[in-house]
């Protein structure tokens, strides 16, 4: 049987239990020229609670009675005359919260588990890390001496975005939730300071670690970070606008966005603020994978995943998205062994 | 005598009578070297009121004590063994407000008043339109069968950015304050279309105008248009982030500056936002004054500036900036006949 997390209910504010409702399907049978795909794992990201939102984005939301969207990874584990797919191979794509998938593979790329651990394949060498490669090089633009901040530092987009710079030769601060987090970031994954907004008046903490000001700044958070990252640009300083989870589960009826006060700060400092979404970049994601591989065996670039088991406990592992307890990149194992 | 306009004391908000002291002092000598310059007119812009906050930005504030800073033009009246300039020679520069100044020349540049009236070489040919051509050449990089907004439309700078946008191919679609000026822009300045802000529901006239979204919004204003604007972005849209006039009488005291809350279209729709300053393109001033002269007499950009008299009368002309009556570039003559 297909156990599949379907969307029940659109969330005001945060996704909760009643968000979703958890089914027990047949499993789909592949037709000529499709594949059944199971699922090992689900990649829980933030931008999931955009999805929910009944609202024009950069892709559509997820309807009420559809599966749940997610990135995810498994095996094939039946081919009905698939040009290019056989029983074994290892895809990754968007299966969406099911232990299933039946597709005819467009969207899904092959990888091999022998190289990286499937984890890693929906994490630092999947789309949160190309979000951190293409965002930090292509959005942000560093080079050598830069100095760059990155918020959400010991989550999956921000780890990779900081180990990236360091190797461009930048100066990188990261800001995440906990001494824990910043202990991780600094110790293991080689930043040059941590800012622990749970604990730090997050201007006073800028001010110390950035006393020449910021030519990059990578938010993944918005709100008070972001305005206290645009108070101390230099000059033509780069904001990537790749998330805002600090505002995902405000809404209109209740709390407004909260926009950057500070943005003037873009004008006296000549400064730019650019938004990415990484499906852009698809052209050059095999280009990617192949340079942060290399990384990663040179040790240049380290990736850790935070799993959690059980497709029933999906409710339970998305709300450490936003509650910040995980660490590294948050994968749902779904297959049942 | 000199009459000067001082910075007496730095203002909460709106300025005001009492923001400034007018004093009349000796006409200064020029020592060897330098020009005694008479003022003719004074340049009134909205970035006045940033340059009297004691804060950092793209330019020190001015001093208390100190003349208040404007862009000016005038002749040299004594040139005390000038290398360059003489009697007699026409030089625009940062003169402040007061009828006499002088200088050794430095940041001076010399127009000819035989070929267009003085007032608009501190307009159109001044730094206004020099901020209009660069910010939306530059910054805003708009190519043939944009879809242009710009705020401010009927003002020194909205007026040169939305012609030259026309002249570029563009549709373009000004926002101003009452008929007179969305009349003007439509019928004198040929932009395509107006909003009158004063008079329409900003959301609702831009869904009208802009159905098809935006491709550059040229920003002289903030607040909630830029908000409405955000809302309409089209896939890899510009925001030029040249001003903020509704939000420069704000201050942390009593109404913080209002961040854009729609910020987050920048992420959906590949967006950028970016602030600009027009002394970073002094080194191509000239280029682009020939290359506005040259369509100011073909007559596909036209300039119109409402003058007022009187240094006596700063303050009170000064308000026009902020309440919006006026037409066209602001602009004091200063000289006594």
């Amino acid at each position: 049987m297909n156990k599949q997390l379907i969307l029940k209910n659109r969330p005001m504010g945060m996704a909760d239990a009643d968000t979703w409702a958890l089914e027990t399907n047949e499993v789909p049978e592949p037709k000529e020229g499709e594949i059944l795909i199971q699922h090992h794992y689900i990649s829980l990201d933030p931008a999931m609670r955009g999805w929910m939102n009944d609202r024009k984005s950069y892709i559509p939301p997820v309807q009420i009675g559809e599966v749940m969207r997610a990135g995810s990874i498994g095996k094939v584990i039946k081919a009905n005359n698939h040009p290019q797919y056989k029983e074994g191979d290892c895809l990754t794509g968007w299966g969406g919260v099911q232990q299933y998938v039946v597709t005819n593979g467009d969207n899904w790329y092959q990888v091999d588990p022998n190289l990286a651990p499937m984890t890693t394949y929906i994490g630092t060498l999947g789309m949160p890390g190309m979000t951190g490669y293409f965002g930090i090089l292509r959005v942000g633009k560093i080079k050598e001496g830069d100095i760059v901040l990155v918020s959400g530092a010991a989550g999956a987009v921000g780890s990779v975005v900081g180990q990236i710079a360091k190797i461009k030769g930048c100066r990188v601060i990261g800001i995440a939730g906990g001494k824990k987090k910043c202990d991780y970031i600094v110790e293991e994954l080689g930043f040059d300071a941590a800012i622990d907004y749970k604990s730090e008046d997050i201007n006073d903490a800028l001010k110390r670690e950035c006393p020449k000001g910021l030519d990059v700044y990578f938010d993944n958070v918005g709100g008070e970070i972001l305005d206290a990252a645009l108070a101390r640009l230099r000059l033509n300083a780069r904001i990537v606008i790749c998330g805002a989870i600090s505002q995902y589960n405000n809404n209109k009826e209740k709390e407004a966005v909260k926009g950057p006060s500070n943005y003037l700060s873009l004008l006296v400092n000549r400064a730019s603020m650019q938004g990415m979404v990484i499906l852009d970049y698809a052209k050059d994601y095999g280009k990617a994978a192949q340079e942060m591989g290399m990384w990663m065996v040179q040790g240049k670039l380290k990736s850790k995943e935070d799993v959690y088991e059980g497709i029933e406990n999906f409710n339970e592992t998305y709300q450490r998205l936003f509650t910040g307890d995980k660490l590294g990149k948050l994968v749902l194992k779904v297959i049942e062994e």
